[in-house]
């Protein structure tokens, strides 16, 4: 009989229940029991838990668990919340949701190349306007972050003929792109990109990265896609900069505060695209499967999926 | 000493010197005069017309032209003001005018698919709300037209993951994409498509195709993108299936009368994007070289280029 895996998440009942219902179609050996439903042994005993934006103190009344699965791609919360002695993290890696970030960045980095924006703004005003036509050869999209999700994104848009640049902390090599690294390679990618797309983890050094400072480096006229993490930005230094006309324009799926408080700024502002989180959601169906998977493979070698690196934070 | 080369448009004195600056560039042994320029010898002599929008007058008084060569890629306009007694007419066969339309109808098919005329419209209202994802191999896109755009579009859209359908008056065989042809076929097309995109040229048959009654069998919700001619559509009975919720959202780039007059209601309806014409713009570079290749054979060899079927239209 193996210990029991307990699935804790702040997300609704209605949610809640389909994961539940989904996990255990695909475990059909394991015994899954949301948080709230087990008994004081049941939680003593608990070897695994998947989580999805847990409660921090729930996980810490589950005191026998070895590795903790998120079922999400973004840890920054947990890690936060559990800080550094929590079990070790396995974070959801879905080849599917790489593939439905890289078609949204492509999706909307046509939406800025092709000119939707304005040409939106121009039918407010019954203005028939041609804007010049760019070929996406001269087009050079700047990508912050080469993990999964810039690599899956660069490739699609190399095959839609932009120019690819791309930045990480540490050095990368990525066929076809201009990789730079460290604090002088994102002056030069900010310097260089016409469309540059943020991908980026927040973490300690992430953190307002995109500020006044680093933000003027960017190329005059450039656009911004904000596919990351909200606080990556200084909301306040991108809304300056696009007032001054240094930057054309910004498309942010993510906020510091989500849903985005109806009186935020960026709602009403001319050159803000605001959109609900939606660049990648998470597929239950397939995301189930690859944690059911990672599952299966630890009770048959008991060896841990890789884990996230804690003081990484990713 | 070979005859003259007249360029006969009623495109702007600057659009059509920059023409000419191109054209003389690629034929450096040829004489190329705008037809305003040209002495009535000359005019009696010239052997071939290039021409952008004509005043068919004056190509009646160039009465020795053994070809016509359109700088644009659609002729219905030349092939209807001169008739059918006109020298053979070689239309604009661009593979980078194909790349380009392919291009829009990825980028105007995601604008659909995910979402963004809705998210645009929640925007206006700080409304946050996520839209169901629906995976592109779940969204079939209906083509109508098999052309060279037709193809190269089917191309993207199927690299993209999308289903892909399409439909041509006369039945064609393309890899992946399930072809239909005929009355019968267009029904099918139009019930099935989840996003129908018209890429037809303009043509007695093709005028006022798309109107109530065969509008009315498009799947419910479906959305329509017309990157072909204007009156393919009857625009009416499009607002009226917009208004009455049958059609989702229009996207249209060509018009009846371009530019779209401003009291036109496409430009304030809700569920129509308007485009000034924009989706595959004539590149003067590429257009140019093409023009100046088929002179050259046709110089090298005597034969024309494959010519236009004036009674088909295209």
């Amino acid at each position: 009989m193996t210990r029991p895996i307990a699935l804790v998440t702040r997300i609704d009942r209605k949610g809640e229940e389909d994961w539940l219902a989904l996990l255990r179609e695909r475990l059909p050996a394991e015994t899954i029991l949301p948080f709230d439903a087990m008994s004081d042994s049941q939680r003593a005993e608990a070897e695994i838990a998947i989580v999805a934006n847990p409660d921090p103190d729930h996980v810490r009344q589950l005191p026998g668990l070895v590795w903790i699965h998120s079922l999400w791609a973004g840890v920054e919360r947990l890690v936060a919340e559990l800080g550094e002695t929590a079990p070790p993290i396995v974070r959801l890696v879905d080849p599917e949701l790489s593939r439905v970030m890289a078609e949204a960045v492509l999706a909307w980095t046509y939406y800025l190349h092709r000119d939707m924006p304005r040409y939106l703004a121009q039918q407010r005003e019954a203005v028939w306007q041609q804007q010049d036509y760019r070929h996406p050869s001269t087009v050079r999209v700047g990508l912050l972050g080469l993990g999964e999700l810039g690599r899956a994104s660069a490739a699609r848009l190399l095959d839609a003929g932009f120019q690819v640049a791309g930045w990480s902390r540490s050095p990368k090599e990525i066929e076809g792109v201009e990789t730079v690294s460290g604090d002088t390679g994102l002056a030069t990618l900010l310097g260089t990109s016409d469309i540059i797309v943020c991908l980026l983890p927040l973490t300690a050094q992430t953190r307002g990265l995109l500020n006044r400072a680093t933000l003027e480096k960017a190329k005059p006229g450039a656009s911004l896609i904000n596919f990351g993490r909200g606080p990556i930005i200084v909301d306040d230094d991108l809304i300056a900069l696009l007032d001054e006309g240094r930057l054309d324009h910004a498309v942010l799926d993510v906020f510091a505060t989500e849903p985005l408080p109806a009186e935020a700024p960026f709602w009403r502002h001319p050159k803000v695209t605001v959109l609900p989180h939606i660049s990648a959601p998470t597929m239950p169906e397939t995301a189930a499967s690859i944690v059911a998977g990672n599952i299966e493979s630890y009770r048959a070698t008991g060896q841990l999926p890789p884990v996230i690196d804690v003081r990484r934070g990713y």
